[in-house]
């Protein structure tokens, strides 16, 4: 992986680590430059339990899920993290948002893009951002778009996050990646969002399952522990993977 | 592709030189064990120019036939070809066959099977030979599938063929291979079947055409042909291809 | 029933009759409350007939579709119908439409929800519609969106109205409701919209068609008169239906 | 639940354990009338690490996996249990299967069928099953297929198996029925496959998954451990569920 | 249509009739050659209704069903039907059959083929018709395949029945057939099915709600009753339809 | 195709040519009236060769697209083209752009209208481009909807261009236009984009291939090359096609 330039665009703050964490942490072992760009601390959207407390305040929310989001990205290894502070639900994708992150992907010069699947059957918030981002490459991607004198991209990889919901969010599994060696820091990387614990129970449970997929598939048995993912594209090369 | 072992299962003579000639041409190249079974010689159901000559045969079709698959075998340098000689439209799926092919799957242990897509649109002898294939991996690598003593497999990769009209046939790209290095044995590989002169230009197009699907989806533009599979399962791996 | 809220959100003036007079007027009797938000009134889109008159007018358009929407929402027994009054064709939907109908999701607080479903081959509002009321109830249940104080609702079932054309609509049938007893009063109801003559054909042979469904599906030949709707979600519960 | 019968019908000896386990249990506490037929022992096919053992022989696979069935039914509650020990991989659908199974079907004369989904990427006898449990149910019901004297059925509600990968099987999820309270049962009945601690594992995490689904959906916390099936048919009734 | 052959392939006695009995009597009035093959009399399957007689048998079923049929061709101005007496419920397609069918195919040499769709979710025997006809076409236009000296055909158009319930069957409307000069005919010959009167009334009501379809999609009101197919393959010609 | 008038709405100046370019020379050649608006002169999006010339600028990309584009459509036959000079990458869809265009659909009044098909894996200004004309289409068709006084169009026929990569843009072909007739025409057409000479190849090869399946799906040999589109709707007619 040495070499490979990866951007996370994650829609709320813990986003990039249920659905990535361990592959984010397994990439920056692995010797990779890896981004994350979060859109919005999920104040409105994502926080129901921080809620809960009497009195709480939007920016008593946001407060904490930065510090979460900030210790969480620490354990994974990632020292590129940034927050947008966008408002979420809804989120909104504006012109101006578009060519901000547009402007991101040419300067990170990614060649991994990994963002939230098409279709989410519970959150809307998770399609707009994956509208946001094709769209982004694309323009990212092309010589007339003209944007402070950015040089165009060449065309990335891009791949989807597991939703909740998988199957009645439409999502089809194109790759799923063993993260048996990073599984133990995701858990921890999980655990900075206290107020989540049945997140944190949910997405373990999921990497086991999706362990014993990979090692299904694969008669690789050595695979225990795997996050999974949808294809944008083909895979292509030389060879078959 | 050293110490890989390829299966390339062909419904008739000439399957596996249209769909997947410059991938196997690759694969020995660069090193790998490529077998081909071709379960029949089409010459009931891909003979149709070979029977509009004043008293053909049926032996004699099939003479033409198995002399010209080799021929083109030779050509792609494959030393393992096996021709069944089962009668083809309809090709007969049975309990005995099944049982063979399993045997010859144990024996031959290959770590990438590639045959045809679950669909096609205009040749019902395609489906049944993907049914069989995938049944009879199943079987070779159940362990209480006993069968001459031979020890069962570990799960094989599997990739369907890219059939005559895609999109009518459901056929979803999952991996293209560039072949650019071999598509100048591939067509003349496809130039042993002498009487079917539009389906060498057809397979000639669709190779440059996913060429230039293999360059946009990577922007690798050194990709100038490909041959485009579908992914029976999901990729599993350590990071993205 | 009783006990249950149910709230229908309907684009135009006459979609709820059509599509889900009989359930409403089933609900009403079994003793639940339900409320419809009637987004427009179809004077543009939904009104053809209207305007074949000499010298017609918006305001006059208006006019008959309230007096038709408010008779035909009487005879269904619904005491809790609200006209938003919003242009169709084409619904325009912001941020302040989409914040107004969650804190009417949260002030009515249902069980049920009922509106268009995802896709209408000839309806564009009809999927914008859909949206809308999707984003709502995320947004709805979420405790950190803040909207004059109100307590966040707790996840509500979804059920889709079947478009006029279904199968090129990708409409699904996922629950079907009998209406036998109700769908007299539902013809008469229909009534109503005496431009729209052909509608009430239309819709009381559908009526007759799914009853003939639901009488196959279940084996009770009693149900003769039936609506139709897609499930958002899966079903959920102790025991199956 | 009282009143209804409920059939099961499970391509080998454990699937109606892993799959409906906890369902089966519920229903027969409620007072239901559960039979369950298990078509194979899964002696060729899902049997692999019984086969790890030096010396096996099929008998002794067979007798292992009908003692552990059997416990395992007892812990369910189950009374009637048929094992019509078919050889499994492949599994083989003749005419006078058909004929047995309607038969079965009419004596039994169940409300609700439970049996393998459609499509199950890794498992061609479960796609088999699937179809006979189809074919048989429609002639059972058919007042002119006579056999035995039998009276015809009236038609049943058909529910599909959660295969082992979903997504890549098109499952996609009807009804998730609550299992919290014979979770423990279930997991009990698992503990009889001794060979198979992984899927143990496995069905405990779905269970647990589901059990999440079923929260999220329905709003409603006291399900913690729930089993998810497709639905054959819409559902049909008076009101939603 | 002068000029034309048609053949329309129908698993049991009366399917031609409520599925393609206007557009039959169309294509006949038009001056096309139209072909009927009755695969069985429903005795087992479709003939429900029947039964209920006491002391009914398989004779005077099968005496009756002839009857009705051939009156209802009689009135469609059919003068090519014939009975196969194929067994039905389930139907057994065989090599013979294959070849039997693939001979006819020959002998008539249709432009035309009209027959089952591939789903039908509540009758298997549909299923398997579709497939035959599917597979005996490809094989009677193959040049290879040698049945009594007959001349291959030249491809044909391959139009699919649309089932008893459309939307859980994946039936997607390709070509819509106005019958509106010919439904009063085709309602004749429904009748002639004295023990069906359901069908009778669920047809005629699909016809006229498919007529609502085709005058809405192409704007012409003439058009008041209307069949609809699926399109197995493109349209394909020199200009849009 | 005397006496019919077709719009072909274009999201960027070649996409006419390179997706209906020999359907367009056929209906004129045929005696229609041909409309083609282009929407941008995808300066930014599909220009990229043009922008590797050092200095390069705005101003210079559009006046070379223009006389590009206008070259070609002389070629063409076609007198009708618009250029509305929209920004592309990204292309915005307000309000007033949507009146536009269905005010020019009311004054053009097309029988047949052409354009983007819904998804393009690559292209999001080709699916909001096909968003815009099907709601345009709506708008013009509803009598309600008042502008400058144009009377409502009659429902048009829609077809949806091949997008680059079908497969994975879910594309379906619906219809397939023989254009071998005017094939050379579109070829001179083509050629003037200097700057794009792989899809002159690309489109070359795409009308040869979609010839072969015209004259597969046919039997008619004459068919050497044409055009491939999506059916928004089914086809409605006296006939099959």
């Amino acid at each position: 992986m040495q070499g490979k330039n990866m951007l996370v665009v994650s829609a709320h703050a813990a986003d990039f680590v249920w659905r990535a964490g361990g592959t984010i942490a397994a990439y920056i072992r692995g010797g990779a430059d890896v981004h994350v760009i979060v859109l919005s601390f999920g104040v409105r959207g994502e926080s129901n339990d921080l809620w809960k407390q009497e009195g709480q305040s939007a920016e008593n929310v946001e407060r904490i899920r930065t510090e979460e989001a900030s210790e969480a990205a620490r354990i994974l290894g990632l020292e590129n993290v940034e927050y947008w502070d966008f408002e979420d639900y809804p989120m909104n994708i504006t012109r101006e948002r578009m060519d901000r992150l547009t402007v991101r992907i040419r300067e990170i010069r990614p060649d991994i893009v990994i963002t939230h699947d098409r279709r989410d059957a519970f959150n809307p918030d998770h399609e707009k951002v994956s509208q946001l981002v094709s769209q982004s490459c694309v323009m990212a991607n092309s010589a007339g778009v003209m944007l402070n004198g950015l040089q165009a991209t060449r065309q990335m990889s891009i791949f989807g996050f597991e939703p909740h919901q998988t199957e009645i969010s439409d999502f089809k599994p194109g790759t799923i990646i063993d993260i048996t060696e990073t599984f133990e820091v995701k858990r921890q990387a999980m655990e900075c969002f206290k107020a989540q614990k049945h997140l944190i129970e949910y997405y373990s449970m999921r990497a086991r399952m999706r362990g014993n997929h990979a090692a299904r598939i694969s008669g690789n048995k050595e695979y225990r522990y795997a996050e999974c993912f949808a294809n944008f594209f083909p895979t292509v090369g030389r060879k078959f993977v």
